[in-house]
């Protein structure tokens, strides 16, 4: 008796015993990438000399940079065009919508495996499938053929019983489970959803829930594949996808949640965190300045027809501004159609493009100290493009009521249709490009923002380095290497990009790592969590950074930092954090016995004081970090193959 | 016997004399902003202690800086709104669309004169009004009710002939006239449209022309207003506003240029300037990156209506991206209802906000070495964001037809429908807020991005400054003060902004400024021709530049100097632009004496050599001068009068 992640899993399982914790490879049939890690993605796919992918099916998609101020983003779009084309990529341009709405649209398929380098990918959870995000070098390896490594999660039932009341949302029962979980509450599980709530859910709902499930720290989350599965994929016009399946009655989980459908209201993310939640009703009446709708995590049919009933007839308040980004070209095209579209201008509301926009502070940055409704799935210091503002995550409901009103607006004392035209079935595939026939004869387009990848050399034996920056728990990849419409230009030249390493915890910390010759980090709790950004692992390792020490690690941070060659150590006594201060300098004797497991403590010489550790890696990572990263150790097996 | 520009000018007469060269003050009847020049005009009608605006109607527009890169916009946009309901001023929220498309929809009255500090204001001579640009001081003052001071200019008649063929556009006939009379020919003119041509060209149609005017150097172009024009407005349901208005029989022209519609072709203004004409024809064949459609110039219903004709039941070709901006939210709208928006949508077009978009390289800018064609208005070098680019501008038919080929395609040989459904009578006011009913109680928001506005000090009698740039003919205001995502959010913030004077063509020319204590700048022909950007003036004295001596001023440009406290000179022999290099100090003795007219000269004290030269200024801008600006002097006349 098996539950539906470990079904999925096992179905999947290349090595390793299938029991918590356990470290286990598993094979990955799909891949997807965006445009913000894709160049980097595959440029490493270049440098493992893989000609063809070896998965069912990968995808490229652009949606992160797309506002092209200056010619860098053009110049990434034409290298992702041309080097999918090459390698047996199918390819969707930019403007064609958010990658995990068209991967759930176009290619999500229960049963299967998916690897992502976005931390959003679990989206396709929604569909039956065990999607992971990861950084852009695990993808890549994905995509030439080699398993996914991880430990074997443990599998939380989430029991829905009940049913959602006027005005709450699939966003308010992620926002209760955070509550309940907290950010890290996730690390190492699986979130499977069961229960008769289940079947109140559409699969546009349970995107929403598995997408945020990523705030979690979960590995990903997951939903049975059921009749609800098959209605949507006849309406995507490929019901021959549709497989049934659920977990086996009686399937023993590691712990069990239950939510009551009918109990929940709506909520809201506070200032600066996903798991800040308050209800809506506590912040009734506040000020608005700004709404914005979209992002992967609300920004599919069903939402913004939640959006089109409640703006219906209304217009915007005065002191509001409302942006929204639909979630694709074929949600864009039905709310076109049926009027809904213009019910959004007719109310006021400003018409982005189909990508994620201000999500990841691709403009749309709210005025200095405003107060910023969104129905995205993040809102970390300063990710908003705006350090002063206050940045709330909401419902589609909440943030179309409160755009009204100007200020909090609880949408259950709403008047409004809850009920819609059902979603026409409609394919538009025109801006997805298959992969050339003539692979030999496309010519991979470098503009000069693209740079070379930069390789680590390999691990020394010993190291002394000074502590470059200590941080504070719950530092997120937003932190290490900035996202937002000034920075993100820049990921496929990590020069470049490093210099904006910790811009807004220490100002020139690229500086501080030229002076000392590199440095160490040394954090508290969940460090790394957030986005998939590898670019967080790749622009420090570029600084000359050696170690991390860390209270614990997020996971797809963690395996960045082990794929560039950057060694994960966890206090073995937390309270010894206490005991490193900024630029101490710590002494790492002869890292290489770590593999042998045995007891290893750091020496601070600044304060003359060992500090026992643990570095949180197996085996088989000790060979890559040795190798000084993932890519070498790749190379170097090809060599001693050839 | 009047012409249509004397008959409104001389209706409008506060004093001097109805004739060419001469100079006359003209009450200016309405007046528009745009964000991105606002923010200063509106901190100079507030340094002018005027509490309400004086004007029939004035309006403030956010189009520009609607990217919200970080808190800058924003900001702005919160300041412009609550300063126009302090004062008086009708206020057009971000999103609801370009200045000059919206004042045409909504405000723009035949027989009226309106000044707006945006270069592109003549549009409103579609509507037979004499609608002029200027720097933002002199929309300012025009609020104050302070009349406008120019030359009365010469008026020169376009006799249109014949009618335009299948797939040839009002863009061409504006690109003809562009090739016949250059970047510099309009200089001190009045083009005033006549012949039975002009009653087979659509208000839209006649604003492309009047638009596109600008790139002549006119003072202004102009249109009758006939029973097209009644049309138009009745379908604005303000068919009240409409006068007939035309030229008297026999009214005598300083010139005439005559076109004959029916022998015109496709034609693109190429890289780098506006009058750089080609035939499509010629061009037929050359690959295209990117195809940008919208602006102030191409943006208006019947354009998007032809667009939509071209790419009905055809896509974008692989190597194409395709951006639409409409020009208003009335267009928008329209096009939503009538089908012709999902037709983009399924074309493959990504739909940007109705803004000024891509046409000020906010956003959109093309790969590196890009090819772009875009139914804009200017393709300065530089202005797209890619200094690599080649850009083109085209007529929309030219720009639909080509996104579909993937090359320069002329749209005569492509075959589609011509008529299309008559522009619905719709009108959607809801983002105009009127000024508020009780002012006193508005406070007036500021961001921190807003500085106070620099002030010059008086003029000195004598000065000695060194020339700190040498400059080409045909210097634009984009290249004084850059537009551009990474500049236009600090428009008013002249102590950042003035860091990026000169960027691509003097490297850190700010520091040179600081080195020497200020400056000289000397230039060729048509010195700031282009934008009305008053910051091209203000960011410059700013950096301490006390004089500028050119061959010839643009029209703004040299007004703006003026209103700035620069002195602008223009060579008495043009060949003595050659007597000076970059660097050069030179001496001005008794600048104090130019308020007599005497023959002046400055002495060029690195080559030991005098420069005759001559103040291209007024007795009254003398006075303006040596109070140190415009600003300077209404003060010091508030002073003395109080």
């Amino acid at each position: 008796m098996k539950t539906l992640a470990q079904k999925i899993l096992d179905a999947h399982l290349v090595s390793g015993r299938a029991q918590a914790g356990e470290q286990v490879e598993i094979k990955m049939d799909q891949t997807l990438t965006q445009d913000a890690t894709g160049t980097m993605a595959y440029m490493q796919l270049e440098a493992m000399g893989v000609d063809q992918v070896k998965t069912e099916l990968s995808v490229s998609y652009v949606d992160h940079n797309t506002l092209q101020s200056g010619y860098m983003n053009a110049d990434d779009h034409a290298y992702l065009q041309s080097v999918a084309a090459k390698h047996g990529v199918y390819f969707s341009k930019a403007g064609n919508g958010i990658c995990h709405q068209l991967h759930l649209e176009r290619f999500a398929k229960p049963g299967k495996t998916l690897i992502g380098s976005d931390s959003h990918t679990p989206t396709g959870g929604a569909m039956a499938m065990i999607a992971i995000g990861a950084g852009g070098l695990d993808v890549a390896k994905a995509m030439a053929g080699i398993p996914y490594r991880i430990p074997y999660p443990k599998i939380v039932e989430v029991r829905l019983t009940g049913e959602l009341g006027h005005g709450v949302s699939a966003k308010d029962i992620i926002l209760e489970l955070l509550r309940l979980q907290s950010v890290k509450g996730g690390v190492g599980r699986i979130y499977e959803y069961t229960g008769p709530g289940v079947k109140t859910l559409s699969v546009y709902q349970r995107a929403t829930i598995t997408n945020m499930g990523a705030e979690l720290g979960a590995t990903t989350s997951v939903f049975p594949s059921d009749e609800i599965t098959r209605e949507f994929l006849k309406r995507q016009q490929r019901e021959q996808d549709y497989v049934p399946l659920e977990a086996d009655e009686g399937a023993v989980y590691d712990a069990t949640i239950e939510i009551d459908l009918s109990a929940l209201k709506p909520a809201a993310a506070c200032p600066n965190s996903p798991d800040n939640i308050q209800a809506v009703e506590a912040l009734q009446g506040k000020k608005v300045d700004q709404v914005a709708i979209g992002s992967c995590t609300n920004s599919g049919y069903e939402d913004l027809m939640k959006v089109a009933a409640i703006l219906k007839g209304r217009k915007i308040a005065e002191n509001v501004s409302l942006v929204i980004s639909p979630g694709s070209r074929q949600v864009m095209r039905k709310l076109i159609q049926n009027g809904a579209f213009a019910t959004f201008v007719d109310a006021g509301a400003r018409i982005l493009e189909c990508t994620c926009g201000p999500c990841i502070g691709m403009g749309q940055s709210p005025k200095s100290e405003g107060v910023s409704l969104r129905t995205f799935n993040r809102n970390f210091y300063g990710r908003s493009g705006t350090l002063s503002a206050e940045v709330y995550l909401v419902s589609p409901e909440t943030a179309a009521a409160s755009a009204i009103t100007g200020v909090f607006t609880d949408p259950t004392t709403l008047d409004y249709e809850d009920t819609f035209a059902p979603e026409p079935s409609y394919v538009d595939d025109s801006l997805i490009y298959a992969p050339s026939k003539q692979p030999e004869q496309v010519e991979v387009q470098f503009g000069p923002n693209i740079k070379p990848l930069p390789i680590n050399e390999s691990l020394p034996t010993s190291f002394a380095k000074r502590v470059v920056i200590k941080l504070e728990d719950n530092i997120t990849t937003d932190h290490i290497a900035p996202a937002g419409a000034k920075v993100l230009p820049y990921r496929s030249n990590i020069e470049k990009l490093s210099t904006f390493v910790f811009e807004n915890n220490k100002k020139d910390f690229y500086k501080v790592c030229a002076e000392h010759g590199g440095g160490v980090i040394v954090a508290g709790e969940n460090y790394g969590q957030g986005s998939s950004r590898e670019h967080a692992a790749l622009a420090p390792m570029y600084l000359g950074v050696k170690a991390v020490v860390a209270k614990s690690f997020a996971r797809i941070h963690l395996a960045n930092l082990i794929n560039f060659g950057i060694i994960p150590f966890v206090f073995a006594d937390k309270a010894d954090y206490d005991a490193i201060d900024d630029l101490d300098e710590l002494v790492f004797e002869d890292v290489h016995g770590l593999e042998t497991g045995a007891d290893y403590a750091i020496y601070n010489k600044t304060k003359a004081r060992r500090i026992p550790v643990r570095a949180q890696i197996s085996p088989a990572d000790f060979a890559i970090l040795k190798a000084g990263g993932a890519l070498n150790y790749i190379r170097n097996a090809q060599k001693t193959n050839s």
